[in-house]
């Protein structure tokens, strides 16, 4: 039993429980492979921005090193995978990702910020559970490994944040980020069944 | 008027015509910015296929490798945009990618072959053109920038062709390639009256 307390990301409104990281440590397994469908994803919701709005010079730029990263991740936990022998194989995804997509508005430019907050609180969501992987797994090298992502995930959460401040005035940017961030923590509360990055 | 014969690509069934090299040359900033949408597009391709076939383990990790290069030319085009004053828009396309994806067959395992093929003609289209723009462009750091991709697009080509060849026997490979091929050609067997890398 964890008894440390955990970190707090600012811009979530509830931490990770306890129970999650004991969870995801005794089927660290699972939550590896689910962590390479989270990179690629990353790097899908990236290059889907991308295409949305391809004229938007800044949030071109910045995704684009973004999408570098994440594929450049989806590689080094794949070849981790590899070296453990285990497959690469699809995973059922947990309700989160859905949930928080429904959740972005369908007209412009609320989807624009929708979305870009989305992708930040899923981001900021990596960074907190990467930390609590890196500093609870016991096998030295995934720890290592985890924690070798945890400063890129803080990074993106920051980029798709101010991303929105440049599109949407900041106060509007707090008070939708607020109603996100509510959901993203709702959606947490129970313990997925299934050792999930996000469940 | 151009007047050297113009390289063969293997994989293509009709070399390109003088009339295009022609056109884009006069029309190089627009084949710039197209340009840039062709690289975003084909790190699309790639991530697509990632996500349509996550378990093909080595689907994945060539593709992984592609869709990052690609999105290092789209970034390297976006700078040579930038410093030309060319500001990111959204272009027509021509009707070449959406016809080439219109022949994928909606049944595995054939879906995979065509959308690999496809792929492969696309790229092999791609270093072919790049090849002649490196070639014939008066201003020497863009031509220099074009002959810089030719190498790579002609790898990913070939990487598309061998994947085929690796999940489907080399005969039925063949056999759609040389369909496919043809249709590719015909295609581009009118000028698109736009200025494309793909018209």
């Amino acid at each position: 039993m964890l008894t440390e307390s955990l970190p707090r990301i600012r811009i979530l409104q509830t931490p990770t429980s306890v129970a999650w990281v004991e969870f995801a440590i005794a089927n660290w397994q699972t939550v590896l492979l689910d962590h390479s469908h989270c990179e690629r994803k990353a790097a899908g919701v990236a290059l889907n921005l991308m295409f949305r709005y391809p004229s938007s010079t800044r949030l071109i730029e910045q995704l684009t090193a973004i999408a570098q990263e994440e594929l450049d991740h989806f590689a080094q936990v794949n070849r981790l995978l590899a070296q453990r022998d285990i497959p690469l194989a699809p995973l059922n995804a947990p309700p989160y990702g859905a949930a928080l997509g429904k959740a972005v508005r369908r007209q412009e430019p609320e989807r624009m910020l929708d979305s870009l907050l989305v992708a930040a609180l899923i981001e900021a969501r990596s960074h907190e559970r990467l930390g609590l992987l890196a500093q609870h797994c016991p096998e030295p090298e995934l720890a290592q490994f985890w924690g070798s992502l945890v400063k890129s995930e803080a990074r993106h959460y920051g980029i798709y944040w101010v991303l929105a401040e440049q599109y949407t005035d900041r106060e509007t940017v707090q008070t939708r980020l607020q109603a996100l961030a509510s959901l993203e923590s709702d959606l947490l509360s129970t313990l997925h069944p299934e050792p999930r990055m996000h469940g």
